[in-house]
């Protein structure tokens, strides 16, 4: 039982949390299997079914207890299921055993139950972002004016804040928060419509027990059996997905920061947990590399969803398998990331004199474009450009400056004079709406503007 | 230019419209470039960055005629985009030339202009869905009471009708419309903000800018900058991918339909399309199997999107590229495959007669649960389960009866006289509330019950 | 820990063998550090780089005894490897510890320590393919005449015979094999450079250190450091992954085999683990199902390693940490579905009956083919296939033999005469060369002719 | 016909090499077509099934003309294939017509006309490899000294040289082109075996003329259908893939080297295709972009190949369609990644001076590991390793000197007497086997050592 790195008792340190594991635990799934089936029988209790105190009764014996754990898992065969409903008939009193289970198909008690886990694990992880948020927010704030550079392909492109930095984590984070409340109407489902689909088993009461279901559990009542039709979970593994990518990208962003090279970051580390056995003075940012590999892991195993083969007919157990496999895979994944990202902030650094020497790095040529737009007004677009560009390389070259270079082309040296060359030329005062955008977000304002109209 | 089976001419029929073909040709792409240059230069003249009457000057020139065509595309190199923006400097007066992309960065017009060819193709797509709506429902009520069986794990289940296999259609495509109506407020949407997000460019007024060009194309503003943060696109690519998968479900269940072995269904084929150039009485399922094939290049093009790299820094060209390739690819699979759909459906016949001989290929084996359920009430479940397996096997063997097979077990013969085994063995008596169900469906009334609570 | 389906304890049935759960426990992992630890100790010794018995006194306790499993796994924090050598340290006299791990680093152990799980795992899979040709080339004897109906696009296509399905699952067997052996001396890699590649902790002794660690454990020396190039491991998690999908489409074609609609196949079950809990009648095939999941999760895992990120600089954590979940589980996949399939195979019953039955469902329209290649001796090849193509309509529209469909036709009359329409009629007589490659097969004869010629 | 990257005018260039566009054009896929039909009517000539001049007519009219395309693809409908064997047919004189095509069937041409597709499109790359081979073994050589920083999780490691650099891409590119050759044998296969497999339309001939196109063409004669046994297409796919993503590694390595914090190599760039529209100092990497793209999407699209679904039965056209979309575009994407590569390396610059500077940034810190070993022969592993850590905290802090930090640690300072600590201090001093290896794989000596025994 050490295949999966979020299993294997040496590997998954840094990917699950306490919580997580306790809601797809073994006992936890047979509890949820439960709480479906004591459900329903209160359900058919109540609308007269079956006895009318046949629902309480089947309710209080419905509990995951060490007995019932080690009927299900000692055995060497059977059907898991199959077992714990053996289990939970033996635990009833004999004259409403024929009342457990009344009805029902195994995959309605299966999927219905794993709503609930996901329901559960969408709570860690919502809760989870909602602090991220705030935190993040703060940072935006604290950070609003804090000069860096930004790299676009890689180069130095122009000044930013690091505020922005965080600004832009908060919108991420925003959006990717409602891609998951909006799923939530179309995964947290309840399947009751027996054996495909027809509620037969049910008599006339079907449609009726179903809603009582949903009502009970506080779940979507679908009534169109949604057997082979796994949308609802593609889409919330997709979004899990993209959750993951998102907190991924933070984590890439802090990683990069860390490079021995760039320093504007630094992590109070743990040296027995962070260095190497052999280089000493390595500060490696594992918690950055978890997290990063967890959205891989969640987008792997999404993407193993997205292209799973439709199901045959009416059920089809090969997709039902895969899911079952992925789902619990990428909400480990994308708790485990969000909580460690959570940490990681708690202890990072973020280092001011680094981040103004690495946006200083190239002078003058980070505010080229500042200095073409002013140019531009006179010389036209094409040939600001174009002096700039030939600039750029004659500084790199030998250092010069912009106005030593200006002075071996006459036609030019005029323009110059019009415009204030050494106010231009400081990086921080060509960051544009950074300070004013991060405070905005810092306050909670929304990221966005007017509405779509299609 | 004959690489991927849209493109290449002896391989797009089936999958390409023409609709879809010219939203997303080359002359299209400029022309989308040039309205969002457009728009730009109208904003920026109604707010006085540039002069008054340059906006409307520019707008009418933003043409991507043959002549632009031609200067960009003839170049053997040079950068498409520079090479377009060139050629719209070109057909502006001299005067106004230097406000063309005024204060713009290339990414800013990409991603705002692919913005509009997405709106449009959406729009495309969901009158496909709206058109496939109507004709299922449709088929759901006139078949509402078909018989036919319910196959889950390749296995005879229970009975049902067709207009249940409608109704799941139904359910199915209106979750995926739904989905795809959610994701536009988070990828339709502007990117403005300058060459790494913090609007430098702009001066004071770029949020102003930013608003009112997605005020003038009818987009969301999103004001921080979305260069590196892909996940609307990628979710897009997901819920894309996700209709996808649902009309490849459809496709299979009509390919499964119209197996040999089945004939529950039969296409009016053109015998030059479907036929086999060796085997003269082959009608293959060309359609449905083109429906499946977007699909899964829908489904491998997304997946290839969810797991992509994040990008480095403020923005990372190799992230883009990948996603320039795929999400037409994606719309042009999903636009195809909802058309070939309504065409085949215009074509296929549902045969009741084989349905039916279908349904009754093992007799009274396919109610074997409702027989149960009733001998339940006297036998107990397991009892009447392990009754009705054995009695499954003996029929298997010899086709024996099951009053005949009850014989032989006396203890049992008593039970089965309570029961009326005649009216129980009809599947058409045992389809529960599918009639109901189907109509329910085909009059438009909502799939779903209860809402969550969180 | 319970996240994936292959650790879960209550889905791991039938997923997972006892032997590849034993070579991926966390004990077993542990060892093969400590295998690869002393190896390097030994070699050391041998070339006088550490004390001449210092080889032998660590191979002597480098085992991971209950105590050293405890010392890594319950301390609530810390890196489990470094972990692991504090253990092997402690456990060794205090006058050679120094000599532990002298030079390594982890990486160079956790990689070479892992090829030998990896070799391992590919000798269980690679015996139990070699059964598995055994068995299925009996079977491609014993049935090399059994008449059988090849389907193609969905669509009953020619006769063939059972043999020639089983010579198919051969060939394809053979290749995967084939697939597995290449890739061993790219992926059965020693690694063991140094911190980076260098060698530089090993003075001049580095690459003979790497050649006695090759030789010790019998693994390729990699003398290039493939800490970033991941590239063999990523081929092996491919090709294995094309086995899993090879044993699907086996599983599929037994899945289908087995249709109620079809009973070309049926498999001795245990009712307790293939019926349905609610229908008596079932007969679901899990074994066939479980195989194919098995698959899709190994394709869909190795499409996450080939999709993964390249790896930063020399070495980059974030792209092993995917490898380390995935390698294993792909590992169990393959082995737990061949497995399955072996065991599958020892319970299936083919069907002569109704295999004929089948093949004779639509009469003569089956050997259209061969009457057209008669009749367009005369008719030429396009006039014979629209005739038949017209019969096989009017056959199907009201069962008419093609000699009553002919008299309609005088100018064809005569042709028909020409021919034994009789013996053409009969599926079983045009079965080609099934029989003979059919045996071909079964007694080992190679699958494929003429070599390639670059 | 503008979906697809490589197909798009606007997006191909630097995608796509006209060798490969040949390769892949319609015309030559019919070319190709009629190739095999040529080879086809040879071999039954030469075996007396059709007329003994037949074969070399056909084969002289087997020509994709212009007339030929505008019949295949002017038609608004119809079967490409069938109407490209029309033209075929129209083209040959009357009496041989009906010898055209003789008993094959479509998708024996189809897959067989590929294999020749292939075989081209891998000559293409392999040239390609062995050139890039070439010029890095000279790089590997002409920099077996120049020092520069290993980077390892981000952080700076130990001094390596570039040289080891070039030789990881030596041996990187020297397994991939050996798994390109080993996949030769299970992918360039002749498809031909009749409509399933069973060779019933070629009498007894069959494997004669299935081994005589074997010969004519070139290929492997695979003796069994491979009709739904795509095996050797995925792995084709998959090898490629893996190629790309060794080109895409390479092509990282350079972008970070370009990165303006880190200038260890600087591309001689055409400031018009690299530059931003509105960042005049930009120097964007983008042929390493392009390069790392095209290695995402043929990753992408191998992936989609990998998780296809198994074809149904003896033949599926969906899982057909996947491929015929994927393959020539994942061919595509590695020539011109290596094509764009070669260009690349021709203008590239390392810059001596810049990775020196890198390389001493941190100053004796990035030989922690070397004076650690010294010292850990007198104070034992674990302490030295402490020390070492501690004291690179110490000299972050504030720049100390080793010698002056071990002063307060008297009991140490004897051990620093004894090792020469100067010229440890020197990275260039500790790069190991560094320009050793480099020179060995300059000179083309292999990389590995000793064979694996199973």
């Amino acid at each position: 039982m050490a295949f999966g790195s979020f299993d294997n008792q040496i590997t998954r340190r840094g990917y699950v949390t306490q919580q997580m594991d306790q809601i797809w635990s073994e006992r936890s799934t047979v509890q949820n299997w439960f709480d479906v089936e004591a459900a329903l029988a209160r359900v058919q209790s109540a609308i007269g079914m079956i006895p009318a105190t046949t629902g309480a009764q089947i309710t209080g014996q419905a509990k995951a207890t060490d007995t019932v754990m080690t009927q299900i898992l000692s055995s060497g065969s059977g059907n898991p299921f199959a077992l714990g409903l053996d289990a939970l008939r033996r635990a009833v009193d004999d004259d409403i055993r024929q009342w457990v289970h009344y009805g029902a198909t195994t995959q309605d008690i299966l999927d219905t139950a794993r709503s609930l886990q996901i329901r559960d694990s969408l709570s860690l992880i919502d809760d989870c972002t909602d602090t991220l948020l705030k935190r993040i927010r703060n940072l935006a704030g604290r950070h609003a004016e804090t000069l860096m550079v930004a790299r676009t392909n890689g180069q130095h492109a122009v000044p930013t804040t690091l505020g922005m930095r965080f600004a832009r984590w908060v919108a991420d984070l925003e959006r990717s928060r409602d891609r998951l409340t909006d799923v939530r109407k179309r995964c947290l489902l309840v399947q009751f419509s027996g054996a495909a689909g027809t509620y037969a088993s049910m008599g006339s009461h079907g449609t009726t027990v179903a809603m009582g279901i949903a009502r009970e559990l506080g779940l979507v009542c679908e009534l169109i059996a949604w057997h082979s039709s796994r949308d609802g979970l593609t889409e919330l593994a997709c979004n899990l997905a993209i959750h993951a990518q998102t907190l991924g990208k933070i984590a890439e962003d802090l990683y990069d920061m860390q490079r021995t090279d760039f320093q504007e970051a630094a992590e109070a580390l743990d040296p027995h947990l962070s260095g190497s056995s052999t280089m000493p003075q390595k500060r490696n940012p594992f918690s950055t590399m978890k997290i990063s590999a967890a959205a891989r892991i969640a987008a792997g195993a999404a993407a193993t969803i997205l292209t799973n083969s439709p199901g045959d007919f009416e059920r089809d157990h090969r997709q039902l398998e895969v899911e079952r496999d992925a789902i619990p895979r990428i909400l480990a994944a994308v708790d485990g990331a969000g909580q460690n990202l959570l940490k990681l902030l708690d202890v990072m650094h973020f280092d001011a004199n680094h981040l103004d020497a690495n946006a200083r790095r190239e002078g003058v040529l980070l505010v080229s474009e500042g200095i073409m737009m002013k140019l531009a007004a006179q010389l036209g677009h094409e040939r600001a450009h174009d002096l700039l560009q030939d600039y750029s390389a004659a500084y790199r070259a030998d250092g010069t400056s912009l106005r030593e270079f200006v002075t071996e082309r006459p036609e030019i040296t005029e323009c110059l004079d019009t415009i204030n060359l050494e106010a231009l030329s400081d990086p921080s005062a060509y960051t544009g709406l950074s300070a004013k955008l991060s405070r905005r977000i810092a306050t909670g304002q929304p990221h966005t503007g007017t509405d779509i109209t299609e």
